[in-house]
């Protein structure tokens, strides 16, 4: 890994329509095509394009049914993951899997096969899942509270490594020509632990990877331990430099103190970037997307989120952070709201100017390509980030404009390659290869 | 489906080297292959020039270590065929799958994920799992006994099949210009049970098989019972005409019995064909593909298996088919030992003979590739069995000679398609569409 050479790593969120739930009514392209596998191709081929390094399927194994609001995940991201790997070749994929509602010999299998079948291009994104819809798919007890979720969590992905790691070629000795395999190089991993027991060995050996790339997102305290203890890529909410340098130093300092290597770590938050040919049509392509209509509606929504005052609120007054610090114990992932106060923590700013750095929870970057591209490289350039995950109000065409668009630049400014180097996930983020 | 017409249905089974243990020695390719993905779409890809149904994956979620085995089950099936069916047009799928070590949303859902994925070309096969070194894999409890893992196993398909139903686009009405869906085609399964407590709908709508085909393998009481249900592809052990009779009635009445209609049940046991230039050829290449290396050692194997006296054993006297009935409470599967004791209640038979009619418990057919056809089609064309599951002793070279020698004969024979007919698993099995 001696050669790596720091740049921009991106990925793309491809879920259904687009990330922003209101942009579908100015999206290319049909509802149905939600659940169909070939509009993932075309936008996987369109994202290979743009070179990201990986597209990105978030996931609730639920189907939200609110009919006011659209399916955004269905097709489950492992399986179609795998097919999307192989049609298309280079391009990683990041595919969300719960540690609350799987078994983690199952899980371990199935991701190493993925990883296999992909030739080392799967990074999983373990989430403990907090919604209790989820919960009642799955039995008729309530969500485990938050702290046994990350405890499971833990215990999950330590399970999970034994298992990657239990069927290992390179143990295998000489075989003599009667016998098929030296059945030695595969070893029971006899976990007993708190929540799970599992003998091992693994029916799948060791994958190109060592193991997938292990991807984590909360910012709860559970999360942060867990990302310090098992997350090799952070998918966060960072929506300036002070809160990003925060967070990654809470992120590395957790790390260290459970042992743990920090250059083993990339932090790449989601962002959503709105591009116009002006400043001000990338403004009103944003009141459009966002559903709000108009920087009055945008007002008039974070009112309305926030439980403010629309009588007495003056939108031009800085805003008290205290007041947007979220409760810890809230049922909604706590990391969606800690964006906002972290970002107040350390900037003095008017609801005028909130409502303009973020969109669904993520760091807003609006302007024209040049402007975008600025702002991606200016958060990266002194190492506050690795990279970010663009997360596209509409798909496909706004990850159509950024490869068409923002690519060009990011590549002249030198900061973002020309074509895929490496094989594997590891290589493209520099990540090591576990031993 | 009023034009469908019978023809022989023909799957063909692809676990690493092939279905017999000690054949290996006399195989084309690598060792290492069997974990090479690469491997089973060349697999595949050569089931596809015999035009077979579909290519067949058996699993257990555990490695076995024997060092004087083989890995025979390793790649997660779900996950290989997934990538395959991307790469493979036409051929089908045989998914097997735990009902007792999954859970029944998870496993709706992936189903459903690849056969949308393949346009209708997954067929699992759902097994209950027999062996101790599975249960220690997913949590120190030992292994439900049968009756429970049976019982579970119906609830579990009963949920499945509420859940493939729950989303179904059909029932969209007119959706207003302002709103993506009408998320009324989405409804909840509220599904309370002994084993089961799942709320739905499922986040993947019906699929372009209604749901994918199901596979059943047991033959003890508890799986028959679930293949009346719930079977609509039975795998099983078939030694003769009379065993096969004997086999479909049981399955047929217990199928009225609960109110399914038989038109919607195929028999498609498995089948180990040994092909030769002559048919002396052909025994002798049993005796070596059966690991057995003589007629005597074929008879050796047959009195060690059987807890026989050796030194009073003639094995030219006819066997008493008493003797033969396996005990209902063995651990391992059931159905594996039902195959001779069924053979033998219905044909006088010397240890002599039965050493050739059955090999890894299925079927055994030698001869000459004519002598071959003929055998398949026997039972075949009185309605015995609706086909047969092809277990090449070794992979690739007897699926390469059953594609290149028999294949043509029953072409010939009027038995046997020369393209794929139909789209799905259900237009070529002549299966009906759930409604």
């Amino acid at each position: 890994m001696t050669t790596y050479k720091r740049r921009l790593n991106l990925n793309v969120g491809i879920n259904t329509t687009g990330y922003l739930g209101n942009a579908w009514k100015y999206r290319t392209g049909t509802r149905e095509e939600i659940t169909d596998p070939a509009y993932y191709l075309r936008l996987t081929q369109l994202a290979h394009r743009g070179r990201f390094d990986s597209v990105f399927f978030s996931d609730h194994p639920a189907l939200m049914t609110d009919p006011n609001s659209r399916p955004f995940h269905t097709i489950d991201p492992l399986i179609l993951v795998t097919a999307l790997a192989a049609q298309v070749p280079d391009i990683g994929f990041v595919a969300t899997m719960s540690s609350t509602y799987n078994s983690p010999y199952n899980l371990a299998r199935r991701t190493q096969s993925t990883d296999i079948i992909s030739a080392g291009r799967l990074i999983i994104n373990i989430v403990s899942s907090f919604n209790p819809a989820v919960a009642a798919n799955f039995s008729n007890e309530p969500l485990p509270p938050r702290d046994v979720r990350y405890a499971k969590a833990r215990e999950f992905l330590d399970v999970a490594k034994k298992l990657w790691a239990s069927w290992d070629p390179r143990r295998a000795g000489e075989v003599p020509p009667e016998r098929f395999w030296d059945a030695s190089q595969a070893q029971a991993i006899e976990h007993e632990g708190e929540y799970f027991s599992v003998k091992g060995a693994l029916n799948v050996p060791r994958g190109p990877q060592g193991h997938p790339v292990i991807a984590q997102a909360g910012a709860s305290e559970g999360g942060i331990d867990l990302a310090a203890r098992h997350g090799e890529i952070i998918y966060c909410n960072i929506l300036s430099r002070e809160a990003g340098q925060a967070f990654r130093k809470k992120v590395f300092d957790r790390a260290r103190e459970v042992g743990r290597d920090t250059s083993e770590i990339r932090i790449v938050p989601g962002l959503v970037a709105i591009v116009g040919e002006t400043r001000e049509e990338a403004l009103r392509k944003h009141e459009l997307f966002s559903g709000a209509g108009s920087e009055d509606g945008l007002l008039a929504r974070f009112i309305r989120e926030n439980g403010l005052d629309a009588d007495t609120f003056n939108p031009d007054e800085v805003l008290d952070a205290q007041r947007f610090i979220p409760d810890p114990n809230r049922i909604m992932a706590v990391g969606m709201g800690l964006g906002l106060s972290d970002l107040l923590a350390h900037e003095k700013l008017t609801a005028r100017q909130v409502v303009r750095r973020s969109e669904g929870h993520h760091r807003l970057v609006l302007g024209t390509a040049e402007e975008v591209a600025d702002q991606i490289i200016d958060l990266w350039a002194d190492g506050t980030v690795d990279g970010y995950t663009y997360q596209p109000p509409r798909a496909p065409d706004d990850i159509e404009e950024f490869v068409e668009k923002v690519v060009p630049i990011l590549r002249d400014r030198g900061v973002y390659p020309t074509e895929y180097e490496g094989k594997t996930i590891r290589d493209r983020y520099g990540l090591p290869y576990p031993a």
